[in-house]
Protein backbone atom coordinates (compact mmCIF):
# COMPACT_ATOMS: atom_id res chain seq x y z
CA UNK A 1 0.00 0.00 0.00
CA UNK A 2 1.55 3.54 -1.02
CA UNK A 3 -0.82 6.06 0.80
CA UNK A 4 0.17 9.20 -0.80
CA UNK A 5 0.41 8.17 -4.30
CA UNK A 6 -3.48 6.55 -3.21
CA UNK A 7 -4.23 9.77 -1.73
CA UNK A 8 -3.18 11.85 -5.07
CA UNK A 9 -5.17 9.96 -7.39
CA UNK A 10 -8.34 12.12 -8.18
CA UNK A 11 -10.00 10.61 -10.89
CA UNK A 12 -12.63 12.06 -13.38
CA UNK A 13 -16.06 12.57 -11.46
CA UNK A 14 -19.18 10.06 -12.90
CA UNK A 15 -22.38 10.50 -13.68
CA UNK A 16 -25.37 8.88 -11.97
CA UNK A 17 -28.65 9.50 -13.69
CA UNK A 18 -31.95 8.16 -11.74
CA UNK A 19 -36.02 8.37 -12.76
CA UNK A 20 -38.52 8.38 -9.71
CA UNK A 21 -38.97 4.91 -10.52
CA UNK A 22 -35.15 4.14 -9.75
CA UNK A 23 -35.30 6.03 -6.37
CA UNK A 24 -39.14 3.80 -5.64
CA UNK A 25 -37.44 0.53 -6.20
CA UNK A 26 -34.46 1.87 -3.90
CA UNK A 27 -37.23 2.34 -1.21
CA UNK A 28 -38.80 -0.95 -1.89
CA UNK A 29 -35.27 -2.65 -1.50
CA UNK A 30 -34.57 -1.10 1.81
CA UNK A 31 -38.20 -2.07 3.10
CA UNK A 32 -40.77 0.87 2.43
CA UNK A 33 -44.30 -0.33 2.96
CA UNK A 34 -47.41 0.92 1.34
CA UNK A 35 -49.36 1.26 3.78
CA UNK A 36 -47.16 3.72 5.63
CA UNK A 37 -44.58 5.13 3.19
CA UNK A 38 -46.54 6.36 -0.17
CA UNK A 39 -44.07 9.40 0.36
CA UNK A 40 -41.46 7.22 -0.85
CA UNK A 41 -43.29 4.76 -2.93
CA UNK A 42 -45.72 7.02 -5.29
CA UNK A 43 -43.80 9.48 -7.32
CA UNK A 44 -47.40 11.49 -7.62
CA UNK A 45 -47.47 11.18 -3.37
CA UNK A 46 -47.37 15.05 -1.79
CA UNK A 47 -44.07 15.57 -0.34
CA UNK A 48 -42.37 12.23 -2.83
CA UNK A 49 -38.53 12.38 -2.33
CA UNK A 50 -36.14 9.26 -2.54
CA UNK A 51 -35.02 8.49 0.77
CA UNK A 52 -31.44 10.26 1.68
CA UNK A 53 -29.93 6.70 2.01
CA UNK A 54 -30.47 6.08 -1.96
CA UNK A 55 -26.76 8.49 -2.06
CA UNK A 56 -25.42 5.20 -2.01
CA UNK A 57 -26.44 3.96 -5.51
CA UNK A 58 -24.51 7.02 -6.78
CA UNK A 59 -21.39 6.19 -4.47
CA UNK A 60 -21.65 2.49 -6.08
CA UNK A 61 -21.13 3.92 -9.00
CA UNK A 62 -18.71 5.81 -8.62
CA UNK A 63 -14.85 4.99 -9.63
CA UNK A 64 -13.64 1.60 -8.59
CA UNK A 65 -11.14 0.80 -6.12
CA UNK A 66 -9.12 -2.54 -8.23
CA UNK A 67 -7.08 -0.27 -10.43
CA UNK A 68 -6.61 2.64 -8.17
CA UNK A 69 -2.88 3.49 -7.98
CA UNK A 70 -1.21 2.72 -4.36
CA UNK A 71 -3.72 0.15 -3.71
CA UNK A 72 -3.58 -3.31 -3.71
CA UNK A 73 -7.31 -4.82 -3.65
CA UNK A 74 -8.02 -8.31 -3.85
CA UNK A 75 -11.99 -7.82 -4.17
CA UNK A 76 -12.53 -11.59 -2.91
CA UNK A 77 -10.98 -10.68 0.49
CA UNK A 78 -12.47 -7.07 0.66
CA UNK A 79 -15.05 -6.59 3.66
CA UNK A 80 -17.48 -3.28 4.02
CA UNK A 81 -16.54 -2.49 7.48
CA UNK A 82 -18.28 1.20 7.88
CA UNK A 83 -20.11 3.84 6.39
CA UNK A 84 -21.03 7.35 7.18
CA UNK A 85 -23.44 9.40 4.93
CA UNK A 86 -23.84 13.33 5.58
CA UNK A 87 -26.75 15.40 3.31
CA UNK A 88 -26.22 18.90 2.54
CA UNK A 89 -29.25 19.05 0.83
CA UNK A 90 -32.12 16.78 -0.60
CA UNK A 91 -31.76 14.38 -3.09
CA UNK A 92 -33.91 15.72 -6.22
CA UNK A 93 -36.98 13.73 -6.86
CA UNK A 94 -35.34 12.86 -10.53
CA UNK A 95 -31.34 13.72 -12.28
CA UNK A 96 -28.29 13.20 -12.67
CA UNK A 97 -26.04 13.35 -10.31
CA UNK A 98 -21.99 13.95 -9.97
CA UNK A 99 -19.71 12.31 -7.81
CA UNK A 100 -16.05 12.77 -6.67
CA UNK A 101 -13.66 9.35 -5.08
CA UNK A 102 -10.81 10.20 -3.00
CA UNK A 103 -8.99 7.94 -1.05
CA UNK A 104 -8.41 9.95 2.20
CA UNK A 105 -6.39 7.58 4.01
CA UNK A 106 -5.42 3.91 4.47
CA UNK A 107 -5.08 2.48 8.09
CA UNK A 108 -2.40 -0.51 9.04
CA UNK A 109 -4.69 -2.57 11.46
CA UNK A 110 -1.98 -5.08 11.20
CA UNK A 111 -4.70 -8.30 10.60
CA UNK A 112 -4.98 -6.12 7.19
CA UNK A 113 -5.81 -2.54 6.21
CA UNK A 114 -8.70 0.08 5.99
CA UNK A 115 -9.07 1.79 2.98
CA UNK A 116 -11.02 5.27 3.74
CA UNK A 117 -12.64 6.39 0.59
CA UNK A 118 -15.44 9.76 0.69
CA UNK A 119 -17.43 10.03 -2.11
CA UNK A 120 -18.80 13.65 -3.28
CA UNK A 121 -21.96 14.03 -4.72
CA UNK A 122 -22.97 17.20 -6.80
CA UNK A 123 -26.55 17.41 -8.53
CA UNK A 124 -24.91 17.23 -11.98
CA UNK A 125 -27.30 20.16 -13.32
CA UNK A 126 -27.00 22.70 -10.93
CA UNK A 127 -23.54 22.29 -9.15
CA UNK A 128 -24.99 22.00 -5.73
CA UNK A 129 -23.46 19.38 -3.12
CA UNK A 130 -26.34 17.03 -2.41
CA UNK A 131 -24.18 14.80 0.13
CA UNK A 132 -20.94 13.30 1.50
CA UNK A 133 -19.89 9.60 2.06
CA UNK A 134 -17.03 7.36 3.94
CA UNK A 135 -16.58 4.46 2.90
CA UNK A 136 -14.41 1.98 5.54
CA UNK A 137 -13.15 -1.17 3.47
CA UNK A 138 -11.74 -3.68 5.03
CA UNK A 139 -8.85 -5.51 2.89
CA UNK A 140 -8.10 -9.05 5.04
CA UNK A 141 -4.38 -9.83 5.10
CA UNK A 142 -2.93 -6.65 3.77
CA UNK A 143 -1.62 -4.73 6.94
CA UNK A 144 1.43 -4.61 8.41
CA UNK A 145 2.69 -2.28 5.77
CA UNK A 146 4.17 0.33 7.86
CA UNK A 147 1.31 2.26 8.13
CA UNK A 148 -0.12 4.40 10.35
CA UNK A 149 -2.76 2.44 13.05
CA UNK A 150 -5.62 5.35 12.94
CA UNK A 151 -6.35 8.28 10.99
CA UNK A 152 -7.35 12.14 11.19
CA UNK A 153 -10.16 11.82 9.17
CA UNK A 154 -12.32 8.72 10.77
CA UNK A 155 -16.03 9.48 11.48
CA UNK A 156 -16.00 7.65 14.89
CA UNK A 157 -19.15 5.32 15.77
CA UNK A 158 -21.07 6.08 18.86
CA UNK A 159 -20.83 4.55 22.21
CA UNK A 160 -24.05 2.75 22.93
CA UNK A 161 -25.56 4.19 26.23
CA UNK A 162 -25.80 1.29 29.18
CA UNK A 163 -29.47 2.21 29.73
CA UNK A 164 -32.19 0.27 28.23
CA UNK A 165 -33.40 1.16 24.83
CA UNK A 166 -35.29 4.21 24.50
CA UNK A 167 -37.35 2.96 21.64
CA UNK A 168 -37.54 -0.32 19.67
CA UNK A 169 -38.81 -1.09 16.01
CA UNK A 170 -38.69 -4.85 14.32
CA UNK A 171 -39.17 -5.27 10.66
CA UNK A 172 -39.24 -8.69 8.77
CA UNK A 173 -37.18 -8.77 6.12
CA UNK A 174 -38.18 -10.55 2.91
CA UNK A 175 -36.70 -13.45 1.75
CA UNK A 176 -36.38 -11.87 -1.61
CA UNK A 177 -34.98 -8.83 -0.53
CA UNK A 178 -31.76 -8.83 -1.53
CA UNK A 179 -32.71 -9.56 -5.40
CA UNK A 180 -34.84 -6.49 -5.35
CA UNK A 181 -31.94 -4.24 -2.96
CA UNK A 182 -29.82 -5.10 -6.09
CA UNK A 183 -31.75 -3.70 -8.58
CA UNK A 184 -32.46 -0.13 -6.26
CA UNK A 185 -29.13 0.25 -5.33
CA UNK A 186 -26.93 -0.81 -8.49
CA UNK A 187 -24.89 -3.15 -6.29
CA UNK A 188 -24.87 -6.83 -8.50
CA UNK A 189 -22.65 -8.44 -6.61
CA UNK A 190 -23.66 -12.36 -6.98
CA UNK A 191 -22.70 -12.47 -3.15
CA UNK A 192 -26.41 -11.46 -2.52
CA UNK A 193 -28.61 -13.41 -5.04
CA UNK A 194 -26.34 -16.89 -6.37
CA UNK A 195 -26.05 -19.37 -3.69
CA UNK A 196 -23.22 -20.75 -5.59
CA UNK A 197 -21.00 -18.16 -5.82
CA UNK A 198 -22.17 -17.48 -2.04
CA UNK A 199 -20.99 -20.74 -1.47
CA UNK A 200 -17.94 -20.65 -2.72
CA UNK A 201 -17.56 -16.87 -0.54
CA UNK A 202 -17.93 -19.00 2.58
CA UNK A 203 -21.70 -18.36 3.39
CA UNK A 204 -24.34 -20.80 3.37
CA UNK A 205 -26.71 -18.90 0.74
CA UNK A 206 -26.48 -15.79 -0.01
CA UNK A 207 -26.50 -12.60 2.38
CA UNK A 208 -28.26 -8.99 2.67
CA UNK A 209 -26.41 -6.01 1.69
CA UNK A 210 -24.61 -4.23 4.84
CA UNK A 211 -26.01 -1.25 2.64
CA UNK A 212 -29.34 -2.78 2.94
CA UNK A 213 -29.81 -3.34 6.44
CA UNK A 214 -28.38 0.32 7.05
CA UNK A 215 -31.80 1.82 4.88
CA UNK A 216 -33.74 -0.76 7.61
CA UNK A 217 -32.04 1.27 10.46
CA UNK A 218 -32.20 4.76 8.87
CA UNK A 219 -35.97 4.01 8.16
CA UNK A 220 -36.50 2.66 11.66
CA UNK A 221 -34.87 5.79 13.24
CA UNK A 222 -37.03 8.14 11.22
CA UNK A 223 -40.26 6.63 12.18
CA UNK A 224 -39.33 6.41 15.74
CA UNK A 225 -37.56 9.61 16.33
CA UNK A 226 -39.11 12.00 12.92
CA UNK A 227 -42.01 11.21 11.89
CA UNK A 228 -41.23 8.93 9.20
CA UNK A 229 -39.94 12.55 7.76
CA UNK A 230 -36.61 11.55 5.63
CA UNK A 231 -36.33 15.58 4.97
CA UNK A 232 -34.67 16.13 8.46
CA UNK A 233 -32.02 13.51 8.27
CA UNK A 234 -28.72 15.06 8.05
CA UNK A 235 -26.32 12.11 8.49
CA UNK A 236 -25.80 8.37 9.53
CA UNK A 237 -22.63 6.23 10.42
CA UNK A 238 -22.80 2.31 11.03
CA UNK A 239 -20.56 -0.17 11.67
CA UNK A 240 -21.27 -3.57 9.86
CA UNK A 241 -20.87 -6.21 12.77
CA UNK A 242 -21.85 -9.44 11.20
CA UNK A 243 -24.36 -10.71 7.66
CA UNK A 244 -27.91 -10.77 7.39
CA UNK A 245 -29.52 -13.39 5.89
CA UNK A 246 -32.74 -12.40 3.66
CA UNK A 247 -36.05 -13.47 5.31
CA UNK A 248 -34.45 -12.66 9.33
CA UNK A 249 -36.14 -10.20 10.99
CA UNK A 250 -34.36 -6.58 11.84
CA UNK A 251 -34.65 -5.14 15.48
CA UNK A 252 -33.18 -1.87 15.65
CA UNK A 253 -32.96 -0.45 19.40
CA UNK A 254 -32.53 3.37 19.70
CA UNK A 255 -31.41 5.75 22.46
CA UNK A 256 -32.71 9.46 22.03
CA UNK A 257 -29.18 11.30 22.72
CA UNK A 258 -30.69 14.80 22.03
CA UNK A 259 -28.52 15.87 19.28
CA UNK A 260 -28.43 12.07 18.00
CA UNK A 261 -30.39 9.34 17.80
CA UNK A 262 -27.54 5.87 18.66
CA UNK A 263 -28.51 2.66 17.95
CA UNK A 264 -27.90 -1.01 17.16
CA UNK A 265 -29.44 -3.25 14.94
CA UNK A 266 -29.45 -7.02 15.79
CA UNK A 267 -31.61 -10.00 14.11
CA UNK A 268 -34.28 -11.13 16.33
CA UNK A 269 -33.51 -14.64 15.50
CA UNK A 270 -30.11 -14.97 16.59
CA UNK A 271 -29.77 -12.23 19.16
CA UNK A 272 -26.42 -11.09 16.72
CA UNK A 273 -25.96 -7.37 16.49
CA UNK A 274 -25.48 -6.73 12.85
CA UNK A 275 -25.22 -3.05 13.25
CA UNK A 276 -22.76 -1.85 15.87
CA UNK A 277 -21.95 1.81 17.09
CA UNK A 278 -24.75 3.26 14.78
CA UNK A 279 -25.82 6.85 15.41
CA UNK A 280 -28.06 9.25 12.79
CA UNK A 281 -28.25 12.96 13.32
CA UNK A 282 -31.88 14.88 12.71
CA UNK A 283 -32.29 18.24 11.65
CA UNK A 284 -35.23 20.50 12.37
CA UNK A 285 -36.49 21.78 8.66
CA UNK B 1 -69.03 3.91 -31.23
CA UNK B 2 -67.98 3.30 -34.75
CA UNK B 3 -66.54 -0.08 -35.04
CA UNK B 4 -65.49 0.23 -38.86
CA UNK B 5 -63.94 3.26 -38.31
CA UNK B 6 -62.11 1.83 -35.06
CA UNK B 7 -61.19 -0.84 -37.11
CA UNK B 8 -59.74 0.86 -40.05
CA UNK B 9 -57.15 3.01 -37.51
CA UNK B 10 -53.61 1.64 -37.82
CA UNK B 11 -51.55 3.90 -35.56
CA UNK B 12 -47.67 3.68 -35.96
CA UNK B 13 -45.73 0.99 -33.21
CA UNK B 14 -44.57 2.27 -30.61
CA UNK B 15 -40.84 1.09 -28.98
CA UNK B 16 -40.23 -0.42 -25.88
CA UNK B 17 -36.63 -0.66 -24.86
CA UNK B 18 -35.77 -2.77 -21.69
CA UNK B 19 -32.71 -4.58 -19.91
CA UNK B 20 -31.93 -7.18 -17.82
CA UNK B 21 -33.00 -5.33 -14.80
CA UNK B 22 -36.71 -4.43 -16.07
CA UNK B 23 -37.42 -8.00 -16.61
CA UNK B 24 -36.36 -8.88 -13.19
CA UNK B 25 -38.19 -6.17 -11.49
CA UNK B 26 -41.22 -7.31 -13.14
CA UNK B 27 -40.59 -10.93 -11.84
CA UNK B 28 -40.37 -9.60 -8.54
CA UNK B 29 -43.48 -7.98 -9.11
CA UNK B 30 -45.22 -10.87 -9.65
CA UNK B 31 -43.89 -12.78 -6.80
CA UNK B 32 -41.01 -14.62 -7.81
CA UNK B 33 -38.60 -16.22 -5.09
CA UNK B 34 -35.58 -15.99 -4.85
CA UNK B 35 -34.90 -19.76 -3.49
CA UNK B 36 -36.91 -20.99 -6.22
CA UNK B 37 -37.02 -18.41 -9.21
CA UNK B 38 -32.91 -17.65 -9.68
CA UNK B 39 -33.15 -18.43 -13.41
CA UNK B 40 -35.90 -15.38 -13.33
CA UNK B 41 -34.17 -13.11 -11.06
CA UNK B 42 -30.17 -13.31 -11.62
CA UNK B 43 -29.12 -11.98 -14.90
CA UNK B 44 -26.16 -14.10 -14.65
CA UNK B 45 -28.08 -17.50 -14.14
CA UNK B 46 -27.91 -20.17 -16.52
CA UNK B 47 -30.69 -20.08 -18.75
CA UNK B 48 -31.56 -16.81 -17.87
CA UNK B 49 -34.89 -15.38 -19.21
CA UNK B 50 -37.48 -12.57 -18.83
CA UNK B 51 -41.18 -14.02 -17.94
CA UNK B 52 -43.15 -14.31 -20.84
CA UNK B 53 -45.60 -12.64 -19.38
CA UNK B 54 -43.55 -9.65 -19.02
CA UNK B 55 -44.70 -9.02 -23.12
CA UNK B 56 -47.63 -6.97 -21.05
CA UNK B 57 -45.03 -4.29 -20.31
CA UNK B 58 -44.42 -2.92 -24.24
CA UNK B 59 -48.30 -3.53 -24.32
CA UNK B 60 -48.85 -1.03 -21.79
CA UNK B 61 -46.73 1.47 -23.59
CA UNK B 62 -48.41 0.74 -26.67
CA UNK B 63 -50.98 3.23 -28.34
CA UNK B 64 -53.75 4.30 -25.59
CA UNK B 65 -57.19 4.07 -26.69
CA UNK B 66 -58.88 7.28 -25.67
CA UNK B 67 -58.06 8.70 -28.73
CA UNK B 68 -58.69 6.32 -30.70
CA UNK B 69 -60.81 7.63 -33.98
CA UNK B 70 -64.28 5.56 -33.75
CA UNK B 71 -64.14 5.02 -29.71
CA UNK B 72 -65.49 6.19 -27.02
CA UNK B 73 -63.70 5.29 -24.22
CA UNK B 74 -64.10 6.77 -20.21
CA UNK B 75 -60.62 6.01 -18.41
CA UNK B 76 -63.16 6.23 -15.03
CA UNK B 77 -65.39 3.33 -16.01
CA UNK B 78 -63.39 1.17 -17.86
CA UNK B 79 -62.43 -2.26 -16.62
CA UNK B 80 -59.99 -5.04 -18.08
CA UNK B 81 -62.10 -7.81 -18.15
CA UNK B 82 -59.77 -10.75 -20.67
CA UNK B 83 -56.51 -11.12 -21.88
CA UNK B 84 -55.22 -13.31 -23.64
CA UNK B 85 -51.52 -14.17 -24.56
CA UNK B 86 -49.90 -16.03 -27.20
CA UNK B 87 -45.87 -16.30 -27.71
CA UNK B 88 -44.11 -17.07 -31.11
CA UNK B 89 -40.34 -16.62 -29.80
CA UNK B 90 -38.55 -15.92 -26.25
CA UNK B 91 -38.39 -12.40 -25.01
CA UNK B 92 -34.69 -11.63 -25.29
CA UNK B 93 -33.07 -10.71 -21.93
CA UNK B 94 -33.05 -7.69 -22.78
CA UNK B 95 -33.35 -5.11 -26.23
CA UNK B 96 -36.13 -3.74 -28.27
CA UNK B 97 -39.52 -4.26 -28.71
CA UNK B 98 -41.76 -2.53 -31.12
CA UNK B 99 -45.40 -3.16 -30.59
CA UNK B 100 -48.49 -2.50 -33.17
CA UNK B 101 -51.93 -2.29 -31.88
CA UNK B 102 -55.07 -2.59 -33.48
CA UNK B 103 -58.86 -2.64 -32.61
CA UNK B 104 -60.47 -6.00 -33.90
CA UNK B 105 -63.78 -5.39 -32.57
CA UNK B 106 -66.36 -3.94 -30.40
CA UNK B 107 -68.94 -6.14 -29.16
CA UNK B 108 -72.45 -4.37 -27.97
CA UNK B 109 -73.15 -6.17 -24.30
CA UNK B 110 -75.91 -3.96 -24.06
CA UNK B 111 -74.78 -2.85 -20.50
CA UNK B 112 -71.30 -2.08 -22.06
CA UNK B 113 -69.01 -2.39 -24.84
CA UNK B 114 -66.35 -4.72 -24.89
CA UNK B 115 -63.54 -3.05 -26.82
CA UNK B 116 -61.35 -6.02 -27.97
CA UNK B 117 -57.58 -4.87 -29.09
CA UNK B 118 -54.39 -6.87 -30.48
CA UNK B 119 -51.23 -6.01 -29.65
CA UNK B 120 -48.36 -7.57 -31.72
CA UNK B 121 -45.19 -7.29 -30.60
CA UNK B 122 -41.70 -7.78 -32.53
CA UNK B 123 -37.99 -7.69 -31.71
CA UNK B 124 -37.07 -4.37 -33.17
CA UNK B 125 -33.65 -5.35 -34.42
CA UNK B 126 -34.27 -8.51 -36.22
CA UNK B 127 -37.91 -8.13 -36.85
CA UNK B 128 -39.00 -11.67 -35.47
CA UNK B 129 -42.09 -11.54 -34.17
CA UNK B 130 -42.21 -12.51 -30.43
CA UNK B 131 -46.28 -12.57 -29.00
CA UNK B 132 -49.39 -11.60 -29.81
CA UNK B 133 -51.83 -10.06 -26.70
CA UNK B 134 -55.57 -9.77 -26.95
CA UNK B 135 -57.68 -7.72 -24.33
CA UNK B 136 -60.92 -7.30 -23.86
CA UNK B 137 -61.72 -3.82 -22.20
CA UNK B 138 -64.90 -3.58 -20.72
CA UNK B 139 -66.57 -0.14 -21.20
CA UNK B 140 -69.64 0.37 -18.81
CA UNK B 141 -72.53 2.19 -19.87
CA UNK B 142 -71.33 2.30 -23.92
CA UNK B 143 -73.52 -0.43 -24.74
CA UNK B 144 -76.82 -0.62 -26.87
CA UNK B 145 -74.92 0.82 -29.98
CA UNK B 146 -76.39 -1.25 -32.06
CA UNK B 147 -73.39 -3.43 -32.35
CA UNK B 148 -72.78 -7.09 -33.08
CA UNK B 149 -73.43 -9.02 -29.28
CA UNK B 150 -70.53 -11.73 -30.03
CA UNK B 151 -67.49 -11.60 -32.01
CA UNK B 152 -65.67 -13.81 -34.45
CA UNK B 153 -62.07 -12.49 -32.95
CA UNK B 154 -62.96 -13.73 -29.38
CA UNK B 155 -60.88 -16.32 -27.70
CA UNK B 156 -62.67 -17.81 -25.60
CA UNK B 157 -62.06 -18.90 -21.78
CA UNK B 158 -61.85 -22.28 -20.50
CA UNK B 159 -64.78 -24.23 -19.34
CA UNK B 160 -63.93 -25.83 -15.52
CA UNK B 161 -63.99 -29.63 -15.37
CA UNK B 162 -66.77 -30.78 -13.00
CA UNK B 163 -63.69 -33.39 -10.93
CA UNK B 164 -61.31 -31.70 -8.07
CA UNK B 165 -58.60 -30.22 -9.01
CA UNK B 166 -55.26 -31.98 -10.02
CA UNK B 167 -52.93 -29.42 -8.49
CA UNK B 168 -53.41 -26.50 -6.37
CA UNK B 169 -50.89 -23.85 -5.61
CA UNK B 170 -50.96 -21.62 -2.88
CA UNK B 171 -48.98 -18.17 -2.53
CA UNK B 172 -49.21 -15.33 -0.76
CA UNK B 173 -48.88 -11.55 -2.17
CA UNK B 174 -46.86 -8.85 -0.36
CA UNK B 175 -48.80 -6.22 0.75
CA UNK B 176 -46.25 -4.19 -1.23
CA UNK B 177 -46.89 -6.45 -3.95
CA UNK B 178 -48.88 -3.67 -5.93
CA UNK B 179 -46.48 -0.60 -5.79
CA UNK B 180 -43.63 -3.10 -6.61
CA UNK B 181 -45.51 -4.43 -9.55
CA UNK B 182 -46.43 -1.08 -11.03
CA UNK B 183 -42.81 -0.52 -11.43
CA UNK B 184 -42.29 -3.84 -13.26
CA UNK B 185 -44.66 -2.97 -15.91
CA UNK B 186 -45.38 0.24 -15.95
CA UNK B 187 -49.11 0.36 -15.41
CA UNK B 188 -48.77 3.39 -13.22
CA UNK B 189 -52.36 3.40 -12.39
CA UNK B 190 -53.04 5.29 -8.90
CA UNK B 191 -55.66 3.20 -7.95
CA UNK B 192 -53.09 0.27 -7.23
CA UNK B 193 -51.17 1.99 -4.87
CA UNK B 194 -52.54 6.39 -3.91
CA UNK B 195 -55.54 5.24 -0.90
CA UNK B 196 -57.02 8.66 -1.82
CA UNK B 197 -57.65 7.68 -5.80
CA UNK B 198 -58.69 4.16 -4.64
CA UNK B 199 -61.32 5.47 -2.79
CA UNK B 200 -62.68 7.99 -5.34
CA UNK B 201 -62.85 4.33 -7.77
CA UNK B 202 -64.96 3.09 -5.07
CA UNK B 203 -62.16 0.97 -3.47
CA UNK B 204 -61.50 1.07 0.30
CA UNK B 205 -57.24 0.40 -0.31
CA UNK B 206 -55.19 0.44 -3.71
CA UNK B 207 -56.29 -3.21 -5.65
CA UNK B 208 -53.46 -5.59 -6.96
CA UNK B 209 -53.55 -5.07 -10.80
CA UNK B 210 -55.44 -8.03 -12.61
CA UNK B 211 -52.08 -8.59 -15.03
CA UNK B 212 -50.37 -9.09 -11.25
CA UNK B 213 -52.78 -11.84 -10.69
CA UNK B 214 -52.62 -13.42 -14.06
CA UNK B 215 -48.70 -13.67 -13.75
CA UNK B 216 -48.96 -15.22 -10.34
CA UNK B 217 -51.15 -17.45 -12.00
CA UNK B 218 -48.93 -18.32 -15.09
CA UNK B 219 -46.22 -19.22 -12.38
CA UNK B 220 -48.25 -21.51 -10.38
CA UNK B 221 -48.82 -23.41 -13.62
CA UNK B 222 -45.11 -23.30 -14.27
CA UNK B 223 -44.50 -24.56 -11.04
CA UNK B 224 -46.62 -27.13 -11.14
CA UNK B 225 -47.05 -28.85 -14.74
CA UNK B 226 -43.76 -27.31 -16.88
CA UNK B 227 -41.06 -28.00 -13.88
CA UNK B 228 -40.90 -23.78 -13.58
CA UNK B 229 -39.55 -23.83 -17.28
CA UNK B 230 -40.84 -20.72 -18.52
CA UNK B 231 -39.33 -21.48 -22.12
CA UNK B 232 -42.35 -24.38 -22.10
CA UNK B 233 -44.96 -21.39 -21.91
CA UNK B 234 -47.17 -20.97 -25.58
CA UNK B 235 -50.58 -19.24 -24.17
CA UNK B 236 -52.60 -18.17 -21.76
CA UNK B 237 -56.33 -16.98 -21.73
CA UNK B 238 -57.88 -15.52 -18.12
CA UNK B 239 -60.67 -13.81 -17.71
CA UNK B 240 -60.80 -11.03 -14.39
CA UNK B 241 -63.70 -11.89 -12.38
CA UNK B 242 -62.78 -9.78 -8.79
CA UNK B 243 -60.61 -7.88 -7.47
CA UNK B 244 -57.30 -9.00 -5.32
CA UNK B 245 -55.52 -7.24 -2.22
CA UNK B 246 -52.52 -6.95 -1.79
CA UNK B 247 -51.10 -9.00 1.07
CA UNK B 248 -54.06 -12.01 0.43
CA UNK B 249 -53.36 -15.04 -0.63
CA UNK B 250 -53.84 -16.11 -3.94
CA UNK B 251 -54.47 -19.82 -4.85
CA UNK B 252 -54.79 -21.16 -8.03
CA UNK B 253 -56.89 -24.77 -8.91
CA UNK B 254 -55.31 -26.64 -11.58
CA UNK B 255 -56.38 -29.40 -13.90
CA UNK B 256 -54.49 -31.79 -16.53
CA UNK B 257 -56.62 -31.20 -19.78
CA UNK B 258 -53.76 -32.68 -21.84
CA UNK B 259 -52.91 -29.59 -24.38
CA UNK B 260 -53.99 -27.53 -21.90
CA UNK B 261 -53.81 -26.40 -18.42
CA UNK B 262 -57.07 -25.29 -16.64
CA UNK B 263 -57.41 -23.36 -14.22
CA UNK B 264 -59.02 -20.86 -11.81
CA UNK B 265 -57.45 -18.68 -8.99
CA UNK B 266 -59.10 -17.17 -6.17
CA UNK B 267 -58.26 -15.47 -2.63
CA UNK B 268 -57.75 -18.04 0.04
CA UNK B 269 -59.03 -15.45 2.58
CA UNK B 270 -62.73 -14.78 1.19
CA UNK B 271 -63.02 -17.98 -0.91
CA UNK B 272 -63.58 -15.37 -3.96
CA UNK B 273 -62.52 -16.62 -7.56
CA UNK B 274 -60.70 -13.64 -9.37
CA UNK B 275 -59.65 -15.28 -12.30
CA UNK B 276 -61.93 -17.69 -13.76
CA UNK B 277 -62.48 -19.73 -17.08
CA UNK B 278 -58.51 -20.01 -17.61
CA UNK B 279 -55.90 -22.10 -19.40
CA UNK B 280 -52.15 -22.18 -20.13
CA UNK B 281 -51.01 -23.94 -23.31
CA UNK B 282 -47.43 -25.48 -22.49
CA UNK B 283 -45.24 -26.85 -25.46
CA UNK B 284 -42.46 -29.54 -25.35
CA UNK B 285 -38.88 -27.58 -25.97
Amino acid sequence: MDVQLAQQHKPDPVDFEYTTRDAIIYALGVGCKAKEDIRYLYEGAEGFMPLPTYIVAPGMKSTGLTRWPGLKVDMQRILHGEQYIEMFAPLPAEGTLRSEKRVVDVVDKGSGAVIMTEVTTYDATSGKKIGMQQICAFQVGAGNFGGSRTSPHEKKGAEIPKRPADKIVAEVTSEDQAALYRQGSGDLNPLHVDPAFAAKSGFGTPILHGLCTMGFAARHVLRAFAENDASRFKAIKVRFASPVLPGQTLETHMWDEGDKIIFETKVKESGKTVISNGYIILQVN
